[in-house]
């Protein structure tokens, strides 16, 4: 039933604007003649990354499609509602944290990239450093390629790069796909935090510091800022 | 991985106000002993049927969760900025429908279900009367329901009832659920145009015409009104 065609010139990437995605932007780059980015806009602290990720599609030279989420933090609103009791542990997600947000996200990546033609969707999910999210999954991907291809009657082909990486692997990787790529990973954004410096103290800033440091590499970062 | 507990006390029924997801909810009701039913609103067509699916849930008794869906739309909408040939035959969906309908509304419904620790979802999707769509095949459904699964680590089941039915099965099962389903499916709306009564011409009024003959049962909705 499912349309075998593929169209391997183009490809879209799911573009969060921080440096998994970013270092996938640049890897789909070597692989396409045409690449596009999607990111998608879902709540206030989100803005920044918003604004990085536009910055680096256009230093990459690719368009950029900017999609309203919001709903899946509406879902998540809906939460609060409904005596769900609400709980944050320092650097973990709350609790009103909306299940499947890859699943929304790479869902809208696919009817955009129907629209456009587009069968290969990348995303920089890894389940190696965050294997506590099950949608960061090899499995949940698998299955979720197969439904969008069920459900829309179309060869979607969901690549990704970063999977079973180290983020001292992904550093490497990034550095091998060229000075463009490290250019562009330092105006990614990964910081929990909203100032304007990364505060280096964060989770995300930990983990992003730790990969830099065991590959040997000075995060790109920190040398604009 | 996934933790097989399953509440089977409680459900969570997909009501978009029409003929099939009133006949499903009755259908839920005798399965059940807590049933909550979720619409969602997309469009300005839909209005009709979120106030038709208000009245049915409080005829029923179930709680009723609204959901704004628009994103659907506006993901429909930017095709039309894209280069891409609107058409629109009659009866058919014109071609800027957003693929994937299914995806999303039991996507945003599993999301609902585990906040409020339902596993069992129902559908009033069908297979028989309306192959033309791939999102109500049972391919789909089963392959989005491991992929919910896989992706939110929770047991959800998509319980499909008119999965295989004819129109004139439908209306064989909402008889024999009992003079309430057929009172609820008298408020139900199906025909595609917004006026005061069905207009009983656009193909979704002679489908359902048809089923209804076909079993020899007259619609309900035109004795209410």
């Amino acid at each position: 039933m499912i349309n075998l065609d593929i169209n391997i010139d183009k490809s879209l990437v799911v573009l969060s604007g921080g440096q998994d995605s970013t270092t996938v932007l640049y890897y789909a780059k070597k692989q396409h003649k045409e690449v596009e980015v999607i990111t998608f806009f879902y709540n206030q602290r989100h803005k920044k990354e918003i604004v990085r990720a536009t910055r680096i599609a256009n230093f990459a030279n690719v368009p950029i499609n900017i999609v309203n989420a919001e709903f899946i933090n509406k879902l998540s609103i809906s939460a609060l509602t409904r005596d769900i009791p609400i709980s944050q542990e320092k650097g973990e997600l709350p609790n009103t944290f909306v299940d499947g947000r890859n699943l929304f996200f790479l869902s809208m990546a696919a009817v955009t990239a129907k629209q456009k033609g587009i069968n290969v969707i990348y995303t920089g999910v890894s389940q190696s450093d965050y294997s506590g999210y099950p949608d960061c999954r090899r499995g949940f991907i698998d299955s979720l390629e197969r439904t969008l291809c069920l459900g829309m009657d179309y060869n979607f082909s969901i690549v990704t790069p970063l999977m079973n990486l180290s983020k001292k692997q992904e550093v490497g990787m990034a550095v091998s796909l060229g000075p463009e790529c490290m250019k562009a990973i330092g105006m990614s954004w990964t910081c929990y935090e909203g100032g304007e410096k990364p505060c280096g103290e964060c989770p995300a800033c930990v983990l992003r510091q730790k990969g830099f440091e065991a590959a040997g590499v000075k995060d790109p970062a920190l040398i604009e800022y």
